[in-house]
């Protein structure tokens, strides 16, 4: 950020009174703006015991499969984005179950939650974000063309449960470290 | 948002390309803002049965109590943000244990998160942001003078769980008309 968002002036970067992180604060009509992280919501798609995946039609990571999920929107909850995520991307109608994961990425200040979800229906498409779309057997999973390390340790944490028949909340830290070594 | 944060020049509420909501689009150097969602995160403290609860120095809700909470910042992850507030408000050593509730409010675009957090000592104290910092047992929580819907609520999922013995991870909504009828 370099000028106001209400003002237009050109800000400064300072340590307002009583904080104690640099923000941009305009000098002219003393508006401060906090840069927060972001929620990513999204949904694990089930059907018949088939995970659903979207090859990206978008960057980042054109090409590669993704669980559908996206930017959580003003005005929605996190379940209401993550469904509106999973029909934008897939064409198809969920339900959520339980939220399944919540993944800290400090580095990029993301919180990405993906929900257990049901399909209604026999019924995806391509759109204009997903090139094409997919319902995967678990032996089926396309780990080396995944998109993004969230949805590696979401699809990972699905496997491992499903073995005991009983889904948990698991929650995650993503670091820079980790992701080199991935 | 009134004008580009990027180049200073007036933006315009429009539909970007591609997008289905109103952004602020500047004319000028084409930069769009998506402003999201925000998350609080905080603990419900807990010290030999009883909950630490905050009397607010600040606006909004002055002079009421809360749970330890705030925005989450850029770098660290929603557990590290739940600490940091607990020790800024509270002056407390908080340990997370399990994300506790997760309670999306869609009209004020923020989601709220609660931890079950262990205090390591009794050693706690007011602090800029609260004028008065105690432990409270679950019968003496002061229901009326609690600042925030939130927080009610995740008290009143904690002490129904407390009953059974067994802590559940709880999703919630609160809408406007909730507030109203509260």
């Amino acid at each position: 950020m370099r000028y106001c968002p209400q003002c237009g002036h050109a800000v400064n970067m300072t340590i307002p009174n009583g904080d104690n992180r640099l923000r941009a604060v305009c000098p002219s009509c003393e508006h401060i703006d906090y840069d927060n992280p972001r929620v990513i919501t999204g949904t694990i798609p089930l059907y018949k015991g088939k995970i659903l995946l979207c090859r990206r039609n978008i960057e980042p990571r054109f090409g590669f499969w993704t669980l559908p999920a996206g930017f959580m929107e003003n005005q929605e909850t996190t379940s209401e984005g993550a469904l509106r995520e999973t029909l934008e991307e897939s064409g198809s109608v969920a339900k959520c179950m339980q939220l399944f994961s919540m993944i800290s990425i400090p580095h990029i200040n993301q919180v990405h939650l993906f929900y257990l979800a049901e399909l209604e229906r026999d019924d995806f498409h391509a759109t204009e974000e997903s090139s094409e779309v997919a319902l995967f057997d678990l032996d089926e999973i396309p780990w080396n063309e995944l998109a993004f390390s969230s949805v590696s340790k979401t699809l990972k944490f699905f496997i491992e449960d499903k073995k005991y028949g009983t889904y948990n909340f698991h929650e995650e830290t993503i670091t820079l470290n980790q992701l080199s070594s991935d």
